[in-house]
């Protein structure tokens, strides 16, 4: 089989035939070393690579199968993780200079699980410095450009796994979401990001245990592909305590089901945030596809008052505890964007913490009330389009100024703050060829709803056969 | 039957004799009221009764027998809430001046939970002010006197709820513990109250929707009954975001099992705790219980460091969004312990509660270490016995000054920070009558290997036979 051939399987299907040994995790590897030798160049999206590794580790797979041994559902995929999760004995750097040279002794609980799994670590993937914007740049590796217009940014903060799994290069990619990282870079790099239910998929390390609003997740090429991951990482584990006792074989189950009659809302804006034109006229151009798998759409909008608040500020106070100290030492190490967000930390006082807290209860419960009638909420994922790979942030959409560096992401952090699942889908290309990816939101940990919802418009429309990267 | 005898049966057994129509649910009821009507008075644990309406529902609920329905685990069972739970139509004072004439329009959702499981409402259990502090009085009701030595405090704050059940006024009861609510007062009056996982029984209203250190959970005179009674409360409800996905159900399994070999650490003082010989002597004493059914007892301490700034922290934090807004207009009618904590709230900053939760994750990890060695860590719950009903608070154990009004709690409130599930079992009395309750610590949600470890002492003490209390 041709290397491009191989690298464009569905891991669902790259899986089964390891196991039915129709190829080996050899060959499989192979092909995706090739693959990143050869597009990696054009988009700097892996940016660690172990190649080496690899090869070992994919033979070390071969053999096992020869023997028979049970293997994993991800037996023999090559993955390449994001650079904010520690990997044993690789280079981990959260972008940031501080860490440039920083060899982590101890694999993150994602890592474990996929390599229990039977997934084979090719390397790492690239993200903003600490995560913190939507725009994959650093002073250690640059920029990772988006494959469908290299002169535009892949998003972010999950920017260097959406690249790499766009171009071929891994058929399945470990991401992480605060304020819409695993969905933003999906919708910019036509590919599948799953912000699960905050515990879905335990994380450890963590320096604050209890946070809800951080979460790791599942990304990519389809679906079914992303549930198949999502199978392999979520289940209990008590090292993280808000650990989802649910096991993650939940998400092995048949994707299909039949949505007829269904009531979803459908937002255009949130009812308040400036949307570019050209991402409402493709998200617009899809409400049908939702119409003919028997949906009823219904034009309402959820009362997302105080959300910029919480967020804002459970970011910052976080920002602090992570960061804070940093700032004293490395303060000239550090991007202005991130400096700016610690020190909001620092000023924050308990009872405005109380106060967001207070807000953020309030605002779970409308949207509980609010997702009683309505079993999904579709909107877009991204307020605009793929920019221009030198612009650090949205400053102005629609002609309304943008106050920090990530309000532009409101459409993605809103949903953050009350832990509904939200999944970004491809839904098509704006005229000038960029893509655009479709939220949904689901009810209260209904993480396999919104997967199945994702599935059965998908299926319907299928856009990631129709239009692959220009630089893979 | 005599009435004594049906108010002393275990919840177990009433509820099997209520299903097969032995006995009527009125009949339940009238002895449980003509025992309130007689104990009462002396201890003053029922603070609001509804009599006629607990009548009216106790026929109905055999008039459903009657007609074949299914019914509840709990069905016909007498049960008053705790007066911070609201109830509809039933006034709840949270033992608070300002809120001595509020009448709810809804039922809290573990009201709403006792009542599909079939248990008959009666009234309200007394409680300190807002719940704060472990000695139950307050303006609106007076004090809640120990039915073992009426001189002396029952413990708080589900005081109420623990005399109650001492004096077979109900036979289960619903408590609240943040710092040890559901665990003192069951040690002060020789009944069992168990503090779940945070989530296990999810908690609704709630002004703090994520906060996992307050959590409500049963309270019963026998191991047994406890877990009857969670089986009921437990489990996933929407309404709650931290809610745990595993059905109440889990807890209706036997509770038998052999404990040849169970690593236990046992402590008698958490390494630093001052204790009062006269508990110490009473836990001392049972020690060779655990070593007669097969435990192997490690004289071993966990390491709780920062465990008070934390509480003492997120305490605060909790008062001030509770709080904040009322001292502003009711301050006259608060008392000063809540005023202070409250104020405290009011002067923290981001980065200390910050500090305080990176702490706690850290604390977290050593607790769950820790217990990677040992399944259980065994203490005592009060670091004090039963003391002078004009007491408000300890401020000294064995010369040991205390700061604050809840420091004399820290044997329960370093439990509280940590997560795990804790219990509080009748372990025996001081040479002056008093009980003393033994706490049992389990690995992170296992809520039941807790339980099944207190049933199994439980069975080979027989405490609760042994002393009924003098006022009963």
């Amino acid at each position: 089989m041709a290397n491009l051939e191989v690298c464009f399987l569905t891991a669902t299907e790259l899986a089964r035939r390891i196991r039915a040994k129709d190829i080996s995790a050899t060959e499989v590897v192979e092909a995706h070393l090739a693959q990143i030798e050869r597009v990696n160049p054009k988009v700097n999206a892996i940016v660690t690579l172990h190649a080496e590794q690899a090869l070992d580790a994919a033979k070390a797979a071969d053999e096992s199968l020869v023997r028979g041994n049970e293997v994993g559902p991800l037996h023999g995929l090559p993955i390449a993780h994001k650079d904010l999760v520690p990997t044993k004995g690789m280079r981990t750097t959260m972008g940031s200079l501080v860490y440039k040279d920083s060899v982590p002794d101890h694999n993150g609980l994602i890592v474990e699980r996929l390599k229990e799994a039977g997934a084979i670590t090719v390397g790492k993937t690239n993200v903003p410095e600490f995560g913190a914007g939507a725009q994959t740049y650093n002073e250690v590796f640059g920029e990772t450009f988006n494959p469908y217009d290299t002169s535009k940014t892949c998003g972010g903060s999950s920017g260097g796994a959406a690249v790499s799994l766009s171009c071929g290069m891994q058929p399945i990619a470990d991401g992480s979401d605060s304020g819409g990282s695993l969905r933003l870079p999906a919708s910019f790099c036509n590919v599948v990001g799953l912000r699960p239910s905050p515990g879905r998929v335990p994380i450890w390390p963590c320096l604050l245990g209890w946070y809800p609003i951080s979460v790791q997740g599942p990304m990519a090429r389809t679906v079914e592909d992303t549930a198949l991951l999502l199978s392999a990482i979520a289940g209990p584990d008590s090292r993280s305590p808000i650990a989802i006792t649910e096991p993650g074989s939940l998400f092995l189950r048949p994707l299909h089901r039949d949505f007829e009659g269904v009531r979803i809302a459908w937002s255009r804006d949130l009812g308040e945030l400036p949307v570019d034109p050209r991402v409402t006229a493709v998200i617009d151009g899809e409400r049908h596809i939702f119409e003919s798998i028997g949906c009823r759409l219904e034009d309402v909008e959820p009362d997302f008052k105080d959300a910029d608040e919480i967020f804002q500020v459970w970011r910052a106070w976080r920002f602090e505890v992570m960061l804070g100290k940093l700032l004293e030492t490395n303060r000239d190490q550090i991007k202005d964007s991130v400096v700016w967000n610690t020190e909001l930390g620092m000023k924050l006082t308990g009872p405005q913490i109380g106060e967001a807290e207070r807000k953020r209860t309030e605002l779970y419960h409308r949207l509980r009330e609010f997702m009683r009638t309505y079993e999904f909420l579709i909107l877009p994922v991204s307020q605009v389009p793929p920019f221009d790979i030198k612009q650090r942030y949205i400053t102005e959409i629609n002609g309304v100024k943008m106050d920090t560096y990530i309000d532009w992401m409101k459409s993605c952090y809103y949903i953050s703050v009350v832990g509904l699942p939200a999944i970004s889908v491809p839904c098509g290309f704006t005229s000038e060829g960029l893509p655009v990816g479709i939220q949904i939101i689901g009810r209260h940990q209904d993480d396999f709803g919104v997967l199945q919802l994702a599935h059965a418009f998908e299926k319907a429309t299928g856009y990631w056969k129709r239009r692959p990267p220009v630089s893979a």
